[in-house]
């Protein structure tokens, strides 16, 4: 009977393969910068090959469906929960979704998560050659691992409660591993978690802000799409759209976090980011006033609240611009003036702790 | 380093509970019988510990947010393409389960699916005592083990494409398989199939009808719940909400297949169940007709269409009856009349293929 | 104090016209036709000057909104509830309209509702020149004033049960209607009414296919666009986009009413209106069968249902095609066969009462 | 024929009647105070006959199917742009609906906006008992009018671009129609608006907070059911569910204004509230720490941020609290405490500008 039980599977493996197909894309629309690309990635989620609750091709599928660019499935080195009924080494996870992330245009980096009590906490390793190796007794002996095959290594969740009770601190140990080069970026946004400690960081550093969802879950569990929600993710402003261009952009610090309604990052990256976002026009002028119409091209939100101004130029104290949506703004000349300039901050394009992307526009 | 290791994994795990337990459970609401209460059970899904794409706890978690009572994994007896990866017997899916579906109240019925090529078929056997003896080379000694331990057998999606090519057929091994007494029911609906075929089968052969959603994704993947769709199930109607309360109303085909918008079983089950939907008001009455209210007070759309009657009677076509919502109906009185026979279909309470429920309002 | 609350009133107005322009436009992707652009339209709406709940303005404002390229507002003529407080001519609704209509790019058709007790019924007179000469005792003078000005004429909901309780029925009204050259037209669908006589009737007496809202709530009191529902429309089936191109399209029959799932219309039209919604390519072919991807181009449902076939060619039974997505469709060669027909219905696309495009796929 | 023209209008009627009544309520799940009933009201809003966009029995069909108690349709006495087509006294719009508010139970308030340039700006008088004597020249016999029918006087929106284009003032002729008994509340929340300025007016001069939708579009044209919004709206702490009821609970300032994720409100009705709206258990107790299950039995978010404590006492920096969610809390116990008072701010119950409920569990 053995011919007709494969006969079986054939007829399954068909199926299912077809079922992993029907499935829709939908592109998160952002501009790009001039000379780069912007690539929607997530770098830290989990299978039941660590402690996620999914089939590592699951993380290749959603990503297809939510329109990223590039994933890493970081399974945890020291936590395998599952290690009972999942007999598999730590590259396995990777391994059974290179058909599928392939078939989907997917990039899928290796990386995995070494996972310690605090200090130093979790870090992602990602870009290794082989994840086996950082299975290792002292955490220090991880990192140099992980360096030596040229990982990109970042902090994880700094602000994790559950590590650090009541503060996001640094600790002696994050000094060392960054002056050993073993830490090059750190987690401004994980998941529900934001923690604008690691943005200062980060600027004083010179060190990458990554935005991950650290998914254990199936996806739509954690996240409602008919909400209009998107998991926490890093946008990588890259070269090109590979592996390696992605690399070079974080190597650069090249990236902008993006959760909930905010896009976090250095301002010399989100001024030119804000200005590819929205099409301004002039509708009509005349000695009282002029008319403008701006259009957000963009699937994001845009906060904007006056700042300090000459109060001649009167305008809109605060102003949401929707995704997708025209707005007609009025602006108006009191005193005689001809013109001035209309200052505001876009609260939601965070460039340091607490603050939002200044802007002015000549009028 | 192990107690500091021990202790990052004490920190996780008590995460992880507290994630699991932050769940909002939407009851279904429809009707109880008179006498029965009304279970929604789900007896056919798969984790990874078959082809399924989830760790087995998630369909508990599923179960609990959607309101079911009653659920039962069924992993593929002789298809299991993760187990280079997976290592484990046939009862591992359901105890892992146990300690969740206790801590969320689902009642978890041991069962398995028996996988063969047609004839026979698929099958699942559910309130087994233990899986593993169902592992045999010829498909009729899987059948005698379940029957042997007192499972209820029932033949899954006969109608499945992949199997039955050109239409939903009976085989002579099915004619065997029931007179051994290894076939207790059959589904008339699985997942977004829907096989009239079956419910005659069901009728004429005193049949048990199922209705179930054979999931292998994450439920959300194949429902979009944001658009009140729900999974294809079972109404059981109960002495009791307990196993032995399931097994004895399948016993007796107390049940009614829940699919989209449709809801299948016995016209002596249905009919009071439809009455138990609605609550009928007469608003106000003169000699020229009558005003009812009809309030639908369940989660189930209702759909009407007149039947033949006297054409005095003046009264809607087709009428919908939204969930949870009030209809003022006014019924005419032509050529004197005084009242009449207000007949219809309910054309989604499925007695028969391609019949409804005809029921009659004597005003 | 007049100049004081002239300017509160002038503060007012731009605020208005912010809010009115602060709009997502939502565009229905469907395909054109060689030699021909598909306008999106709704020729049936009311407005407060009728028996409709909304100012005339709104009709403007969510035609934008979901994508449509043209609206008729048709106000009842002979039945007005609010006129008691509303004070104005049968041309007013369409005049208030004009304004924003031209800032919205939305071709606004000037029409009326002709609004007698059956037979004849209700009808719609658009490309009216003047509303007002329709107000007649008689409802043969007000078809003549309609014709004589150039209109096209359509019978409304001829399946409305408040006039055709029991079927629907072409009366010797119409047939006269229909003699004189005051009948061009009939709805196929209605709102939530779907009339399958009508396709016929429209088939034998070569009238032109139409679909509508007849809305009178608030748009989204009637429709859930968070589920994708969309308005009952009409498909016009252009040269240019106009209100000359519509009418040319409309006196020549190139329509397809567009009804919940349904695309109604003729099948020399939506036999190549399928073949661009869908995007067919062999992906691989062996003597074993032949492996398709097919993608679903468009905002439409497409619903696949095999039909009579060489039974070598082994192939899905039904299949839907959700908007925007991918499948992969393997089709088996038996008994030595190298290829073949593949036949199925499209059953949501009816070209006759019940009747979907058969269509057929060589391999 | 125009007893055939009545016949169609009775039938049109009868249709409008049904369709009218087909609505589903949802009613809004909030906590009852000891002695008070929660009474969701809005006290602002237009119809055709001012500024907005709708015929006024819309706005009782969109309270119904919200849940709300009780509205006031306050047409501007000043601005009234479709008075070329409405002819009607500033009465009209409250009675075209007062039927319809008995049929539906929605209770229904007569009230009027005057309508004034800055200062003193927009106010809403309710409880009137005759809305034509408020068109007056000058703005304060407006006020005394409304203050000589003993009326209820809000001050509207006092942080509206419009009217205070830099930021929200107190202007010298508010000081006199408070000293004058012509201001008895301020809106905190109109629409999108958030003024936190009027909490500490409110607070220092003892005013009632109120907030409100001040619709003029079809209410789904500014508020997206489908993601869980809900229009801003005053919460009533009422004795009975009646206009007395509500009259009663405004002079005596027992409101909470709902607006987005806040309820803003006085400490000494918030905190009961908050009380109400959390079931709190001890599942279980030991040296190590205690594990609490809290459960939000509302449909309010509640935020939480742990505030200055001993830290030997353990646990979550910040949580968030779903609707009708269970959360199990663990608490732990450093230091051989044995409890101690677990503090916290409900950062989203605003007691003053900038400042959350600060609450404390004893464990």
């Amino acid at each position: 009977m053995k011919t007709k039980k494969m006969l079986v599977s054939a007829v399954l493996l068909a199926t299912c393969l077809m079922t992993a197909q029907a499935q829709r894309r939908n592109e998160i629309q952002v501009p790009d910068l001039d000379g780069y690309t912007t690539l929607k990635c997530d770098f830290h989620m989990h299978s039941v090959f660590s402690d996620g609750l999914v089939w590592p091709t699951v993380r290749v599928d959603e990503a297809y469906r939510e329109g990223l660019d590039a994933i890493s499935l970081t399974e945890h080195i020291e936590y395998r929960p599952h290690k009972k009924d999942i007999v598999a080494d730590h590259n396995r996870s990777f391994d059974l979704c290179r058909k599928q992330a392939e078939k989907l245009g997917i990039l899928l980096i290796r990386g995995s998560e070494i996972t310690r009590s605090m200090a130093p906490g979790h870090f992602n390793a990602i870009f290794l050659a082989d994840s086996n190796p950082l299975e290792q007794k002292e955490y220090k002996d991880a990192f140099y691992e992980a360096k030596k095959q040229g990982a990109f290594i970042f902090w994880n969740h700094p602000g994790w409660s559950a590590q650090q009770p009541d503060s996001t601190k640094w600790w002696p140990e994050h000094t060392q591993l960054y002056n050993d080069g073993c830490m090059h970026g750190i987690e401004v946004a994980n998941g529900p978690l934001y923690m604008p400690e690691a943005i200062q960081w980060c600027l004083d550093k010179n060190l990458t802000m990554i935005g991950t969802s650290d998914i254990h879950q199936p996806i739509q569990t954690d996240y409602d799409f008919s909400k209009d929600e998107h998991r926490t993710m890093t946008f990588v402003f890259a070269k090109e759209r590979s592996p390696e261009g992605i690399r070079e952009a974080l190597n650069n610090r090249r990236t902008a976090a993006y959760y909930r309604e905010l896009v976090i990052g250095r301002e010399d990256l989100l001024r030119p980011f804000f200005e590819k976002c929205v099409e301004i026009k002039e509708v009509s002028r005349n000695e009282k006033g002029v008319t403008l119409s701006i259009m957000n091209t963009t699937d994001l939100i845009l906060k904007l609240k006056k700042t300090a101004h000459d109060t001649s130029l009167v305008y809109f104290r605060d102003m949401t611009l929707k995704p997708h949506t025209c707005y007609s703004v009025r602006i108006g000349f009191d005193n005689g003036i001809k013109g001035g300039d209309l200052n505001f901050e876009v609260t939601n394009f965070i460039v340091a702790p607490d603050k939002g992307l200044n802007y002015t526009l000549k009028l």
